[in-house]
């Protein structure tokens, strides 16, 4: 390896392995202002989009062999601090059940409406109350290959930060524009510069297909168990519903925002 | 509870826990031609689906308070065998982490082309090699929620009755008409019936809401790693693509499954 080696620690006592195991927690991490991002996959991604990794903790014995000592190099050369791990004390750290002997520390940033560059038709999804760390991630997958500008995320339950939605995100969070906003604010903000605001709701009587989802558009969708509230299904814009066979709890919200989001799409010509 | 209390089974080495745990793998399960339904969300939907299960094991102490005993009383009603477990061996049976106390056996099915009773319009899903259950049981879902007549997985990787589609599917697996067939043969039935087969594909040049996806339709996912095979990319009447924007990866499997779906369903009218 062309890297210089780093600190070597040995122990599952040292302060930055307890330190790791802290950040798995909402609080700690907000203390510290960092995120964790494991996973040689995922610190790829982060690289690529030339996010900040401050730290790099890896362990050789676990190196799955996926040409882990050039991406160690390459977080270096961008400014990682180095700390290489034994097996055991990086066991303790890894938040995954199978570790892949790679963790990276990278500073949280905090985006507000006011940072958010508009194309001249935005297109925008709203999430409000998402509760499973997985599901964030999926959504930003899916405003990802839907090519939103942006996702605001209105009554955050979970992080955006949370080791899942890291995960499940596949690397979008390093990219797509992100933020978390009142939902009072957020509306106030759509409505300043005219964009739409589409809820999808089971109530509605219009399909998603038969509104309007060209110009300026949000997409708002709800939490997993509950839907959305009755604040977005009072001040959007429209209301719609995809039409639905089968069970009424066939389609999870990950896919009903991929369906919308989609339609949209369709309507707009391509993303 | 009104239900009879059944056989007590109190030792981690019962024989029948043992088979139990044995039942997680596909080999056990297909020589005794049976599969396991755990949790009370499952074997709810089971009964609703007047699914037969031949034996229900249920330990009280796991149980999470919903209405466990009216569940069992309505599956010795429908038939089943009921075996009381203690706390221990529930914990040595269960399959999932966090048991809820109920776990039923149901005998498995194997439906054929031949048994499939199809609308005028069949509205068909063919699946080729998904690889993890999860993702069928969420295909399912999809196939559930779109109105799709049935669902046929060629060159299975993973088995139907796995644990992880049970759960996933949400009960769908108990439902929606679902069989493996040899994908020569699902072709040769298809081209048969004049079903016009759909394949999707990232190479495609025509974009998925500009195909003609009314009329008897089977739509054509293939697998979360390598995609279709060249039979189907060479024999399929159509191969259309996702418009993407973002990375190459942002839609799984169940994702492009849906949006395809759903675009289909728009075009048909309502499911």
């Amino acid at each position: 390896m062309e890297h210089s080696p780093g600190e070597k620690i040995t122990s599952v006592q040292n302060p930055r392995v307890k330190q790791l195991v802290k950040l798995r927690d909402r609080r700690s991490r907000d203390e510290a202002g960092v995120f964790l991002v494991e996973g040689y996959r995922e610190i790829r991604r982060a690289l690529e989009k030339h996010t900040v990794l401050t730290e790099l903790y890896y362990a050789p014995e676990w190196f799955l062999g996926e040409n882990e000592a050039a991406l160690i190099a390459q977080a270096e050369q961008a400014g990682a601090k180095l700390f290489e791990l034994t097996k055991e004390a990086f066991a303790k750290a890894a938040y995954r059940e199978r570790p892949d002997g790679l963790i990276a520390l990278a500073p949280q940033w905090r985006k507000s409406l006011a940072d958010l560059a508009l194309r001249p038709e935005p297109f925008l999804l709203v999430l409000e109350a998402i509760e499973k760390p997985g599901n964030l991630g999926t959504l930003l997958r899916g405003a990802d290959a839907a090519g939103c500008d942006a996702v605001i995320v209105c009554d955050p339950v979970t992080d955006l930060f949370n080791p899942n939605v890291v995960r499940a995100s596949t690397g979008v969070l390093f990219s797509m524009p992100c933020l978390v906003a009142e939902k009072e604010a957020t509306l106030a903000w759509l409505r300043q510069r005219r964009i739409k605001t589409v809820a999808t709701t089971p109530a509605a009587t219009v399909l998603h297909s038969a509104a309007d989802l060209r110009g300026p558009l949000a997409i708002v969708m709800g939490s997993e168990q509950y839907g959305l509230s009755d604040y977005w299904l009072k001040n959007a814009d429209l209301l719609v519903r995809i039409p639905m066979a089968g069970q009424a709890d066939s389609l999870n919200v990950g896919m009903a925002a991929v369906i919308t989001l989609f339609e949209a799409v369709r309507q707009r010509g391509r993303p």
